[in-house]
């Protein structure tokens, strides 16, 4: 903790390294112009007046730091390279520079086997060249410039033919080009990678959401995403980071295409702003973790995991001086949410003067707070208009994830089920209702079973008559609590039901309840479920304390019209 | 968000302000002497070189800053006073000029119908007022200082009349003293309390063990407190902050005694080492809620509720310089320790130096991640003389707190458990196990389940034959999932027991097993704790794999051997 840490550029991403390093009382020096965001909450470090890209301002630096890293890729690495021989550089100047040149960038990937959009580099900006492209990827494509392209500024979507000419005027002539094929995604997906000594290792699949290019929202876990496909998302953006020298943070973004293939699509060698939600919502945050892998401090995979669900909202300069600061205000309103400024002073339209992020027992309670300032920040704005970079279409659907599944033998249970189904959502219990038979779609019960748990799911309710096997098999196949009910057949008293439901071997545990009882199983899903919840559980006592008030009032009126009037009222 | 903050003193906890402040860039003006803790994280603010307790510094500060307020209470209130014309102070000089003297806090309190220990004010520092005071308070008795005491300075126990020269020699010939009735307490217990314009809020009941009668560790929520006490201990430190004017967040330290009598030991009108914790454990800081209340921003109670049980260790100055940087180099093997150092320079002994953080989704795993710390902490200590401050008992008995109740009408139902138990500690799932009968027991039956959710039980199994009346009572008072077991009577088939379990009335859940099955019981148990525990679910997730390879292995077995080999073993 002794080790003095110098950073190229003070925006926030430095700022935020430095709370981090605040914390622990380690000394960090900043390069940058003025009082920059991070210079504001240090006067641990010595910070150096100059631009991160001159060259006589990082030698100073690199005089009086033990390590150098950076928050920005921008800089100049032929100056890193130089003090490389006497200050410690993370990550490598040659990550650096590869990572500046997006096409490099993706070929070095694509050469090592990690899945990359295919990309073609343009000769010169010209409509030949362009022309050469769209036959090699094909049309639509997405032009773009090699260097010092962010926020989406140096990108261009091309259509048709009739957009080139447009798209090279975008790009201002800029001769570093190249052309990527039109990546059809589902949503973007980004993942923080830290690359310490030894490991690799990943924070959680974070969902990505832009606004005209630039980063507006992410969602953590990302939602309508499955835990198989998470995973992935991970060894993909291990394996990308795995390919660059060096220690530090590396912020991964991907395409998720309809067809649930991955495919990276950029790499930052830095703190990212899809890792601003790990602050409040992982053990340990972005920043902690740079300066971890940076340090050689300490770092396991278990130190990544999320705490609890988060939504990240950028906020970003408006149409009027102050439209950050309304937004920041009204976040205020609700102090679930955490507001982070930047101190950046004048804000221009677009530039990113802070964020919220706000972390929930639930997603869905991390999205209902987060909606009005959602609302605020879309207020007067133009409906995004689709397509231009894949608008991502799973919003509304994934909103409210199922914690409870409903399965059933057969469609001929559901009217038995209606009771149970009312008490979920009366208790506001997002749930899936599902057919699927042990005996006729063994193979499809199989695969519902086994994911159930990495679906998000928390509890099974499963219904099923005769020879009843579903909650068992359901049971067999699942790690997580299985209630059966079970439903009187057309024949017979039920009691082949009840019995092949409830006489489980020892070893594999179904929570019965009795003959078409799905208002008890429902009942029992909420307690299990607040078990672990306490706002659910506050909601279960509501429940109780109504049912108790109910049967009070009963005996009351029972004493006030006496038993025979009570009977003819019953009667009628 | 644009209002300046005035702090005087400059300490850690001064620092932690600022850390809350600089989120939202809200500019801190920090008076204390050089480069104190709370100025290295901020050159936002202005910052003014002197004492806390100089007049002209004081009055500096006032002139550059909208509202000021205190780190610490040994300030001079006659300035406070002065510039309160022309400057907001919060709390009020009036709040802090009263709690400075401990004893007309107490007599504030008191007159207000809080409950304190009895104290008597020595009007000298001589053996008559001690024997005086003896015979108003008892003995032992404590006698501390009216002013200038915290961390157990000021503070001397008295066991009999030979313990008074002395205490009286212990505490200097000060003037200023007062003797307090001995508080025979179980558990010390802290409540930080906000004070903002238009309600007084309380944060969690945090359990505080003190050492050397300086705080040494807090636990939170408090261990073995029940949730009815718990929620008396915030009530009794809102009314006890609810005495006193201004604005702001105040500690309240609590005994319980050993009849459940809560007291107030003494309140402190800032933020407190006893709600560290809430920096990573809350959905708001102790800092933020401070900043909150002193600005007038919006605060709710709920924005005071745990996200996660939590422990905090303070780092002290050691034998040696270094050993608190020994103590922060080693919490940072585990990096779910959140630590803090406080960049206070020279270390001395029993000095606060920093402080530790861990939260958990459990209690149990919190304590388990700290215990290396506090092991190295005590490492070479000696053993703590019992009773000094009446050294809490519980530490030991609250370390697995039991996530599941395994109760039953009979112990003569105990053997039938014994598989099932055996599950539970396999899977190192705490629990508690007791004999309470429906018909023979009906009060304890009712007491114990309706409070069994508020002392952290999740999951109850209950055991019964017969009329089987105990799972749908204890279900009938309890808002947590409930699993039967149904008991073979020495009479009959069992189907008695089954019945009865199991055809519970709609609206009133019981989860039943089969006859005599308490390996289920417990299975689903586990699976029931597993929903809201990734931990525990991946413990079940190996022991399906494990049952797995075990049939597996059979199957394998049996086609090498053959049916009749097979069949032969199986007969041995």
């Amino acid at each position: 903790m002794d080790k003095r840490v110098g950073v190229l550029g003070g925006g926030q991403l430095g700022a935020m390294l430095v709370e981090a390093a605040n914390q622990l009382r380690i000394p960090v020096n900043v390069l940058d112009v003025g009082h920059s965001s991070a210079k504001q909450i240090s006067s641990i470090g010595t910070h150096i007046e100059g631009s991160f890209k001159d060259p006589e301002a990082i030698k100073k630096l690199a005089d009086i730091s033990d390590v150098v890293t950076v928050e920005i890729e921008h800089v100049d690495t032929t100056i890193l390279e130089k003090i490389a021989g006497t200050v410690d550089v993370q990550p490598s100047w040659k990550t650096i520079r590869k990572i500046q040149d997006k096409y490099a960038q993706k070929q070095h990937l694509h050469e090592r086997g990690v899945a990359t959009a295919e990309s073609v580099a343009l000769k010169t900006a010209s409509m030949e060249e362009m022309e050469k492209a769209s036959r090699d990827v094909g049309l639509p494509l997405m032009l773009k410039s090699r260097r010092e392209a962010y926020d989406g500024r140096g990108n261009y979507p091309v259509r048709t033919k009739d957009d080139f000419n447009l798209a090279l005027e975008a790009l201002g002539g800029n001769k570093d080009l190249y052309a990527e094929k039109w990546a059809n995604f589902r949503v973007e997906l980004a993942v923080m990678v830290v690359k310490t000594k030894d490991d690799v290792l990943s924070f959680p699949t974070t969902e990505t959401v832009h606004e005209n290019s630039i980063c507006k929202l992410t969602y953590t876990p990302a939602r309508g995403v499955s835990e198989a496909i998470s995973q992935k998302a991970q060894e993909l953006a291990r394996k990308a980071v795995a390919c660059f020298d060096g220690k530090g943070v590396f912020g991964v973004e991907m395409f998720l295409l309809e067809d649930d293939t991955l495919l990276v699509n950029e790499i930052a060698p830095r703190p990212h702003n899809s890792g601003h939600y790990t602050i409040e919502a992982c053990r340990v945050s972005q920043y902690e973790a740079h300066l971890s892998a940076i340090l050689d401090l300490p770092l396991q995979q278990e130190d990544l995991q999320l705490r609890e669900p988060a939504v990240m909202l950028n906020i970003l300069g408006g149409e009027a001086k102050d439209s950050h600061l309304k937004i920041a205000q009204a976040a205020l309103k609700d102090r679930w949410l955490k507001v982070h400024l930047y101190g950046k002073g004048q804000a221009r339209k677009g530039r990113k003067m802070g964020h919220v992020t706000v972390c929930a027992p639930t997603m869905s309670e991390a999205e209902r707070r987060m909606q009005p300032l959602i609302d605020l920040v879309d207020e007067g704005k133009p409906a995004q208009p689709k397509g231009v970079k894949g608008q991502p279409a799973n919003e509304e659907s994934a909103k409210n994830k199922p914690l409870v599944a409903v399965v059933m033998g057969s469609d001929s249970d559901l009217p038995k089920l209606a009771d149970g189904l009312k008490i979920l959502r009366d208790f506001n219990i997002p749930y899936t209702a599902r057919v699927t038979s042990a005996h006729r779609t063994p193979y499809l019960m199989a695969e519902y079973a086994s994911s159930a748990a990495s679906e998000g799911i928390k509890c099974v309710i499963a219904a099923a008559g005769g020879a009843a096997h579903l909650p068992g098999m359901f049971a067999a196949y699942t790690p997580l609590p299985v209630i059966g009910v079970p439903i009187k057949p057309s024949l017979g008293d039920g009691r082949d039901s009840v019995l092949s439901i409830l006489n489980m071997p020892r070893g594999v545990p179904v929570a019965t309840v009795s003959l078409n009882n799905s208002t008890n199983a429902a009942l029992l899903a909420v307690r299990i479920l607040g078990a672990g919840d306490e706002a659910i559980r506050e909601r279960y006592v509501r429940y109780m304390r109504e049912a108790e008030a109910a049967v009070k009032e009963k005996d009351r009126r029972l004493q006030e019209v006496g038993a025979e009037k009570y009977l003819e009222s019953m009667a009628k």
